[in-house]
């Protein structure tokens, strides 16, 4: 089945302890896609400027993502600069070029409209909402937020949680938005703002999906994926959309929508996270198998699976 | 099986979010012995002072626990006072009365010299090894430190890495002990250590086991149990001894030394660490059923494993 995916396409310069890159081909949706596409059929909406080429375009196109939502605007492409040289948990920004993300307004193609399956990638709440309620006919939404929209646009990211399925963000935005400490108290407080599912990424320590009580299946407990302890991060930028397009792209491979697909879903997210800071940027999601993925899949199982 | 245990009794007096209690009984010995009795027999090496009552002693007799290592020295019990007020992850030390403590020498009873496991709790590296080197036809040693030996007594806490067969530590004192931020890396430097399996407590995200190669089993894959997502901590004091207890008290119970028994193992260290945060001090650990810990451990394997 199919995903339509919006979120940021990027050039991205980043040092980790591992090295340095200059203006490499990132962004949420960039990354969610590539992550995806392994599963399902992937649609995306973002915007970029003059310098975005079609070698760039390719890196998508050879994974089978359809890229006629990509709006090509005058100006140049947004472009993030950070570091990861103290805590490869978390992000130093460098510097952050807007351009022409600035005034980004999704719009998507009529080819999109049957997709059965939509992820809300990091972008203005208020810009979610609208490709949530342009898309109302979607089995399942998938969301992600962070803390600017947290602390700057907290009305409009709260209409938004009512339009989504499934948020993924991270322990401490979870914490951030529900004004709460302690994780569960958290969970349930954002759940009770919307979303049936919420997935709380925990980093190297994986992730935990919280369901509202009864949302698709029985009872209320929680899950827990691990993430693969690894020798080498080579650089952390887009495990986490890269997490989101392993969750969502799983989701959509299948007919039904219950727990246990969820749960499935929850590894794959690591998993597709766990290749992504293998390599810098994206060439680890460029060019896998999905043999590969299932081997991975089978470590996490064996990592946290008794006899 | 029975289990030597050679620790610290202490009395605490801790405030967290959700009170504050003054000398109540704790220490390493107090709280892995209680965890550990209900798997297997327990004897506990420890020192105590004048104000060290029946009552408290009664605490570990009622869990079968046999006190007749706990030496009644001149003095006052160790005391420690400390507060989570702001995390409940790491204790922020008030005080730390040795009395007693400061020149604790581990009498082992001859009643005690056919233990076949050994515990050797957070106290000076050299005489964790004393006490080792007395007891040299255990099949097993686990073992505990902490940052104040790793800064303090690197080469005493070398020698006795060679003697222990687990060693139990958090992230942070893996990554300080190996010099290396990187927790695998970290892993495999502790190992060569000595260890052939090392144990690092992640606080609420769980533990993973890391076995040297060809250890207890084929290959070097780690293996991670959860800890439970709880809505209340009430008090953190005690988790990792708790922990060490559930771990090793099960390892004792069983007739075999394989990795899928130090995996359940590891899940039965996550559920005594995730009972002793529930309630201030001992408290919960000290009437807990058996069905109690099965049920938990149960949950556990639902937190974490696919159908």
């Amino acid at each position: 089945m199919s995903i339509l995916a919006v979120g940021s396409i990027a050039f991205d310069t980043i040092a980790t302890p591992s090295g340095k890159v200059e203006n490499m081909l990132g962004g949420s949706a960039t990354y969610f896609s590539l992550a995806a596409s392994y599963f399902s059929n992937v649609r995306v909406v973002a915007v970029v400027g003059e310098d975005f080429t079609a070698a760039d375009e390719d890196v998508l196109k050879k994974r089978g993502v359809d890229t006629r939502g990509i709006d090509h605007a005058p100006g140049r492409t947004f472009r993030w600069g950070g570091q990861y040289l103290d805590n490869l948990n978390e992000a130093k920004t460098d510097f952050t070029e807007l351009n022409v993300f600035e005034k980004f307004q999704p719009r998507i193609p009529s080819q999109y409209a049957d997709s059965e399956f939509l992820f809300l990638g990091n972008i203005h709440p208020s810009l979610q909402a609208a490709v949530r309620l342009e898309m109302d006919g979607v089995r399942l939404t998938g969301g992600d937020t962070m803390n600017f929209w947290i602390q700057g646009a907290l009305a409009e990211l709260k209409e938004t949680l009512k339009l989504v399925n499934v948020l993924l963000i991270n322990d401490g935005e979870a914490k951030m938005l529900a004004g709460e400490r302690n994780l569960p108290r958290a969970a349930r407080k954002v759940l009770a703002m919307g979303p049936q599912a919420l997935v709380i990424k925990h980093g190297e320590y994986g992730a935990t999906i919280f369901f509202r009580e009864g949302a698709f299946g029985i009872g209320s407990h929680p899950f827990r994926a691990p993430a693969l302890p690894i020798d080498e991060v080579k650089d952390p930028t887009g495990a986490g959309d890269s997490f989101a397009g392993g969750f969502m792209g799983y989701i959509a491979s299948q007919g039904e929508l219950n727990r246990e697909v969820l749960k499935r879903a929850l590894f794959y997210g690591g998993v597709m996270g766990s290749f992504a800071v293998e390599r810098f940027g994206t060439e680890r999601l460029q060019n896998l198998t999905r043999e590969e993925i299932d081997a991975r899949f089978q470590l996490f199982r064996e990592l946290t699976h008794l006899e």
